[in-house]
């Protein structure tokens, strides 16, 4: 666990169904919530698939290159149809029932991404799945009370990828109560991560590292537009 | 991993800082959005700290009885006072970064919970902490843009829990797109589930196992109470 790293490029080779079988096997002994088990997940495997999903994830070349790509849902439609079929009136077409439905998924996923990695396989997770949504619902054909909340590229890793520098555990650990930042500690905590991407600020023309993150790659135009985006598929799917 | 259980009483024996750290390093390794690492997690593991958040979490008895209990947030203060001092403009004050956050912060103490389990404690997981987030947010004292997503009690196991029953694989695992399920699908996939726990229906003079669930543990009219304070306290801390 300690040794693990994202893995973009994988072998052109299969993943056997029975190891995958095991793994969402030991995934669902996750915790959950009420045991309701509040998740679903979709496999793409074909190529068709796979092409059908890759505008969402803005044509990110892992997509296509993994045998794999696994859409991780919120799902309370699955308990909400049971409930139905037995005389019971659910109630989780709303917001803390869709957070609940999210932390049981991630969960899930989480689960499921170390034991495939136990297992030697790699995985990337795609943020991307939330910034289009809506496009994946539409693909996969989502029902209400479904909403997806990561996808997981998995393969036979065919890279090396280095580990990226992390902040130190002072940074994001803290006693009995949160002890916030002076600029001295933010100095300290930083200044690894300054100096091993030096080069993203020159490459990108900014005077800081914090430029690059707040100027090019997550942007608040991008994060406001995509919030009013996601807060729309959250209630046309029955969350809000 | 597959024969882990939730624990929820606990040897009355501390955790060495030095075993908690290593397992804080681990979690550390999770994927994270950007490698911007959106988490924070609060150790209390004072007797008058727990008694604080006790109400918060319904008077929970593990929450007294573990010797730790970690409030796992989603962080987006640290980066953006992080920004704000290299001269960059933090746009992170939005739903997506919420999401964003919490998803980081989730997959961080999952991470962490399988490490802890891995060296021989118990976790338990409380969804209390989304139901009464606002008193979270007040004792711990966190600042905008940090947002208690989850917390975990931890410790040696003194108990021996059995495992609860789980949802067949074919139930949450679907083909290339969302299959829905049909009356046959639902009773086949419940059905377990509902022999093993014919008793609670008995106890709370219920006619099937589904309406214990829509009818006294998670109903209707609290889940929109706690929707409503839960979208006040994210609106609060500025993520809406």
């Amino acid at each position: 666990m300690i040794s693990r790293r994202t893995i973009r490029r994988y072998q052109q080779r299969e993943i056997p169904s029975e190891l995958l079988d095991e793994l969402f096997l030991l995934a669902n002994r996750a915790s959950t919530m009420g045991n309701m088990q509040l998740y679903s997940v979709i496999k793409t495997s074909s190529k068709e698939g796979k092409e059908a999903l890759l505008p969402a994830h803005f044509g990110q070349s892992m997509v296509m290159n993994a045998p794999l790509l696994l859409t991780f849902c919120a799902d309370f439609h699955r308990f909400s149809e049971y409930a139905l079929q037995r005389k019971a009136l659910p109630g989780y077409n709303n917001f803390l029932s869709f957070l609940n439905a999210a932390t049981d998924t991630l969960l899930f996923a989480e689960k499921f991404c170390t034991a495939a990695e136990e297992a030697g396989l790699g995985i990337c997770y795609l943020g991307t799945t939330l910034y289009n949504a809506s496009q994946i619902i539409e693909t996969l054909h989502l029902p209400q009370l479904v909403f997806p909340v990561t996808a997981v590229t998995v393969g036979w890793p065919d890279e090396a990828s280095v580990q990226p520098e992390r902040l130190p555990l002072a940074s994001f650990v803290h006693e009995e109560e949160y002890h916030d930042y002076t600029p001295n500690s933010l100095d300290a905590f930083y200044a690894e991560k300054e100096q091993v991407n030096a080069h993203f600020v020159l490459e990108n023309g900014r005077e800081t590292l914090a430029q690059v993150f707040t100027d090019v790659r997550y942007k608040k135009s991008d994060n406001e537009a995509i919030s009013k985006s996601l807060l729309l598929a959250l209630k046309r799917q029955g969350f809000l």
